[in-house]
């Protein structure tokens, strides 16, 4: 009995986590209920006035099925239904006229027939790489809607009145979900990937900050040591962080002018800086792992190289910490970037030529100069950077 | 006019491509116009005997809906609708009962209610990881099978009635299409979660295999040298492939026992090995850097780590090899990659000492020694993963 309460504790704990980690959960779960209870009300009184009849159902699946988190999202789904039905529609209608022009018997298997093909082509069609990006869902939808207005064994003008119902009851579950989610609260898929963007951004200026010291101090005090450690560990995310950000993308170019984005505000932009992101993650993921390397060096040498190495990387912090917020208030960045990064230039020169002179012992060079190395590769990335944010 | 012809060839093209790459895909259109078909036959003939009346189309409406492209999508996304549709129902007819003792004037609010809080639960429930990944289509299932059961106002056993044939539509159409699905050409998550991680190991080691040409052949032959490089590059897919294979991973664990698969595979230690794969062709990316980079070092101290590095990586790439064939054949692999890692390790000393004795002059080590730190770095990554390919 101990164990279940325990349980329910630890659920209760899982989802104050989640809602605090994330409000706009709660208000989101609020407007999806909100939205349900509407178009569900509808139904109910619908039912006894037999406006609709059996069809205004479709409004409640409408609701459940395209009320998404982002407005772009819904908006995507939401027209894609829309348009889907409209044109299943309309070739079921056509179909069953084609069909009845063959006499009884074989209007079943002409109908099959085009159901068959049909069904097998838009099926095809749905691996299209760029179909399957924006319209994946439409193209299921068209199958539904075509297969189900074709095979409807009713007269013709009955079929009519069926599609019209069909496309008028999604029109109206389709209408109150975009409005609740539009107007309360909305979530905008854009605002997410800018703020997204930003703060991968941030993250790797974070460990560079932090990997100066880090590297260069002995590490002796354990506990403290380990606190820094974790807060190093954040641009791990930003490795794996390509298929959220090709979502949403695509939620994104769904949704209308809003706040501060125009209409056609670059998305495509973003991805860019995006995998200029992850290449620079991935550096740093290379860096770190000389941060746990068994193979340490001792401290004479490593004080050597310690003044230029922790120069580069502090300018560089600065300079991806300029950018971040460079993006975050959409200003242009380069004025205040732009000495950072000069800074970081100087100082991967003086390493070099410090190297040059050869004032040490040649011995363990090896986990030296690899950390230097990935900082002057930094440098070219962050000034890469620094092209696209200027255009932003 | 000309203009429109080109296009369509385009798109014929395009589709002819999609389909040689991976024939699986036009089978796989045609078996869901197979199911679809047969299921609207029978939507069609049903409707003259009116046994399940309107309802019938919920058969079609669920082939549609689950029908995906490998057998474990498939599989969890009708279990997922079926249970789904079961406890929404029976949750339903709880509800719609529990409301009629309220009156006729204090029913629909208590509906209302009723759906509001369920709906808006559940919808915040979605946002718990373990359940999205795995549950997220059957709680949408539910809140709408529970919202359209309770609000329909009929008289209580109409609503039974009209429960136990939406749920017994749904199974006609998810049995059709498990059945189709299974039984004819069968497409496997887990067989192709098991080719990705192997090709994906493959490419790796390709990459290695011609870095050690590439780097230390001046490039002159322009042309043969851009072929080399393209099939070089094979490697960058490498670093995005997680999504992917988190997916895969998540269909295979709905699929039945099959092939040279047992129950319970164990799919997680694929994700782990994924993700040491993805490690690797993070640092090989550091690497390929260098390839590209401007800092070019002279021929002469190039020649001198040639030896050592050229070994290195080729052995690596053999290793690296034997895991991939090991575990396409899922055999052990141990024997036959033990003695390339072990050359490897071997090479990694011989330069290491080899940079300790100091033949050279101090000038432009920059670019020379990261290599050699990559390659070694690599050699750590591969007996890692000897260690989780031996336990497959």
């Amino acid at each position: 009995q101990k164990n279940i309460v325990n349980k329910v504790m630890g659920i209760a704990k899982d989802a104050k986590n989640l809602g605090e980690e994330d409000p706009r959960r709660i208000f989101h779960s609020i407007k999806v209920g909100l939205a349900i209870t509407l178009v569900s009300l509808f139904y109910y009184f619908d039912f006894f006035y037999e406006g609709l009849g059996v069809s205004a159902m479709w409004a409640v699946m409408t609701v459940v099925v395209i009320f998404e988190f982002s407005v772009g999202a819904t908006l995507g789904k939401g027209v894609n239904r829309g348009i889907a039905t409209l044109l299943g529609g309309a070739s079921g209608v056509a179909a069953h006229r084609l069909a009845s022009f063959g006499g009884e018997n074989q209007e079943c298997i002409i109908l099959g027939l085009f159901v068959f093909f049909i069904a097998t082509m838009v099926t095809f069609i749905r691996f299209f790489p760029k179909l399957k990006a924006r319209y994946d869902y439409g193209l299921m939808i068209f199958i539904l809607t075509f297969s189900l207005i074709s095979v409807s064994g009713y007269r013709e003008d009955e079929v009519i009145k069926m599609a019209n119902r069909r496309l008028s009851t999604i029109l109206i579950g389709g209408l109150v979900t975009i409005c609740i989610c539009v107007f309360i609260c909305p979530i905008w898929a854009g605002e997410d990937l800018h703020k997204l963007i930003a703060s991968s951004i941030e993250k790797l200026g974070i460990f560079l900050e932090g990997f100066g010291h880090e590297y260069f101090e002995m590490p002796n005090d354990n506990k403290d040591h380990k606190e820094k450690k974790t807060s190093l560990d954040a641009y791990k995310s930003v490795l794996n962080s390509k298929g959220i950000e090709d979502s949403l993308v695509n939620f994104a170019k769904w949704e209308p002018r809003h706040g501060k984005f125009r209409y056609r505000h670059p998305w495509d932009q973003y991805l860019e800086i995006g995998s200029l992101t992850r290449e620079c993650a991935c550096r740093i993921d290379a860096l770190n792992g000389f941060l746990n390397s068994d193979m340490q060096t001792t401290k004479e040498i490593r004080t050597k190289i310690q003044e230029p190495c922790t120069k580069m990387s502090s300018e560089c912090s600065y300079a991806l910490n300029e950018l971040a917020i460079g993006i975050k208030t959409m200003t242009s960045c380069t004025l205040s970037a732009d000495p950072h990064i000069r800074n970081a230039k100087t100082a991967a020169k003086k390493l070099k030529s410090s190297l040059q002179t050869g004032l040490w012992p040649e011995t363990d060079l090896l986990d030296l100069i690899p950390a230097a190395t990935v900082a002057s590769l930094l440098i070219e990335i962050v000034s890469c950077t620094m092209k696209i944010a200027d255009s932003v």
